[in-house]
């Protein structure tokens, strides 16, 4: 494949940790994803910033997504500078210093069977 | 980030809220949602138009995202100038004075297990 | 709102009717759904065709979008020139004489809580 | 229709096959699936790529979706160069030799009680 596949920044308007699960395991513990692919031959350093309905954004949180390599983050797993509170509204801006393709995803296990819902996320830059 | 980030006007074909909830709680009361995300250093005026199949469209409906603030709104607690009817087909435009993103979402409880869905909204101007 | 609002022209790559269902109201029968938005001041003459994944496309399926409205067509209902064969992948093109907003979306009560699917349709022309 | 129909290169940055199923028939077995459109007059021929998280990516994956065809692609199926495992993120490149549209869906029944998500795959050349 020839040029550059995907784009440096984008948008996910829907964020929400659903704050309880019916599963136990990781797996089927309720999350919100952003999945990112790095289909170029350099490493993508990825700066990701939560945006809140009542206060100042938070961030940049940083990751590497490789060179030809998919990274799929859990929301739940943020911690530095601070963790994503569950439970609570919240929207994201995915950066990258090389171009990606971002999806969101969550599985809901808060009710006994699992709910999903992804869309792929909204290129601004 | 530079440059404006997102859309001024956006659309939604789907639109349906589910009149039953087998969920008690707020959370779990089916709904769906427009999730509306301001990057910019400006609030952003939003104005509503909700689209039917048998009638006149109504609105708008009027709300303000906030600079650096995502809005996620139930088009259930929309009133003025009327309730959105639950169990009935509708579509929705999202007009902003700012750029921003718009991401289309509904819980659906109606039968005892939560279902999701969610996709971008169509960007049109 | 000044300018077109959409396209001419979607598509849509999935489709798939749920051969059985668990609930027994029209609402909770398993559908596959396509929404249209036509929010200008002309009424829109939509024709969609089926593809299929071993025989020719059928259509075109007409239908009228009228102005200032959407119409939220479920293929389960289509019957002319033929029915859309139930647990069968197809696909489906929307053409419209006018711009229009077109999403994707499937209700599935196979098992016996729903399941929701939906995404904005791709715009091709 | 005039004018090609979709793109040639698509992306899809989420990807995960549940590992187990409630369901027993092939229809309700957990799976991830990319669905592709050509509408087109000549057969495409079509090459997937898939990615990991932390090792080199493998394929191509060869189809062929048929002139005016659409094609259901369970990740399941895939065997040649190698199976892709359950349970393990990935990520794909789907590139056609004509324009094709893609699709993006997964049905989850790990629990008694199916999961859907759907969303447009990500155009990107």
């Amino acid at each position: 494949m020839t040029g550059p596949v995907g784009h440096r920044v984008w948008a996910i308007a829907e964020g929400y940790i659903p704050p309880q699960s019916t599963g136990t395991s990781r797996e089927l513990t309720s999350h919100e994803t952003v999945c990112i692919l790095n289909v170029g031959d350099a490493d993508a350093q990825i700066e990701i910033t939560i945006y809140f309905a009542d206060r100042e954004p938070v961030g940049p949180y940083r990751f590497v997504c490789g060179a030809r390599r998919t990274l799929h983050l859990r929301f739940n797993d943020f911690s530095d500078p601070a963790p994503v509170p569950k439970g609570t509204d919240f929207a994201s801006v995915i950066a990258a210093d090389q171009p990606v393709v971002v999806q969101h995803t969550r599985l809901d296990t808060r009710q006994p069977a699992l709910a999903l819902l992804s869309t792929i996320a909204c290129p601004v830059a």
